[in-house]
């Protein structure tokens, strides 16, 4: 019986990967590498570090990168809003009684505006972020350590997410995943090809079928 | 035998795909009307029009849609730029004696940057954009414009595009479609679907097989 959803933010609740494929974008050009928006919008959901590492190998331009991206993210943020269902999914699943969970790459700055937009306070039992584990998503750690602060098994958990890097995240750490199509990045084939035992348009789709039973 | 090579330009031939669905979701969200922009995303590359009306349908908020497009988008021009092998494919073609035509959605100012980008003044045969036909893409109209005036037919000439609204409109000319991912809304089975002949990364993918024979 499930008893915990655990929920990507990024493209899955919030309308905010393609400010970060954008934010990415300006950051490379302003550190002289120029890469497709296409392919940065594939890897967005994963660990920064992760992300830079598949165009840029040296390890000072991957910081300057990253600070520049920190830097445009903080200019776009103010854009991002819930995407369809989001902050219906999240008080349907509090008040029916499961335990609402995030887990997300996002930093806390970027949670302290995600939790705004989604009015989330007082819904969410707890956030896991990337900086509390030692590997970023597509690692199974964060996944883990929800589970863990949940008090639940793999079995009595659904996750929700938008990437693969979500799917391979939780497949890794036992737990299914369903997924939406909202981020962008990703079409049906692609998440099920990664593992996701079913594919939504977005958080009011899955909100209009029986999820999480 | 292949005379004619009719390319789209918007990502096709410029990474602005995603510039433009930010200008469309900046400027709905300003008239009132939220839209996520995974659904903006796969309308780029119609014309304007058609676009807004997927979403609103009375004239005096379309207009207002429209214009804010517009502005925002002018802020944004100044980060696109060209993808990967399209500044080579154009050159190439050229050089190797095809007609070389670009067929587009974009306004005149936008074209402006796009020529100067890909440093296509000298090797472009010609521009055919929306407001010399009288209906856009997906209609046909703009590919049949620019068999007229290269003076080829359907059969002599190859298109290349990003979106099932190019495939469609070019096979309804009678001309076949040549399809690239860096407009990133659709993927291979999409465009194969529309009808594409083959399928590509980007233009650099392209280029490297024996395009256009």
């Amino acid at each position: 019986m499930v008893k915990v959803v655990v929920l990507d933010v990024d493209g899955t609740l919030m309308d905010t990967n393609y400010l970060h494929t954008e934010a990415w974008a300006r950051a490379f050009e302003r550190a002289g590498h120029r890469v497709p928006r296409v392919r940065l919008h594939r890897e967005v959901g994963k660990g920064a570090g992760l992300l830079i590492q598949e165009f840029v190998d040296d390890e000072e331009t991957l910081e300057k990168i990253q600070g520049f991206h920190t830097e445009v993210y903080e200019e776009l943020q103010e854009y991002g809003h819930p995407l369809p269902g989001a902050k219906e999914l999240i008080s349907s699943l509090k008040e029916r009684g499961y335990g609402v969970w995030f887990v997300t790459s996002a930093k806390d700055e970027e949670l302290e505006h995600h939790m705004q937009e989604l009015e989330a306070e007082g819904s969410v039992d707890g956030v896991v972020n990337s900086s509390a584990v030692e590997n970023p998503k597509p690692a199974p750690d964060i996944f883990e350590e929800a589970l863990r602060r949940a008090g639940a098994t793999a079995d009595e958990t659904v996750a929700v997410g938008d990437a693969v890097w979500d799917v391979e995240a939780a497949r890794e750490a036992g737990i299914r995943t369903v997924a939406v199509l909202s981020g962008g990045a990703y079409d049906k084939g692609a998440l099920e090809e990664a593992g996701a035992v079913a594919v939504y348009e977005d958080c009011a789709a899955l909100l209009d079928s029986d999820f999480p039973e």
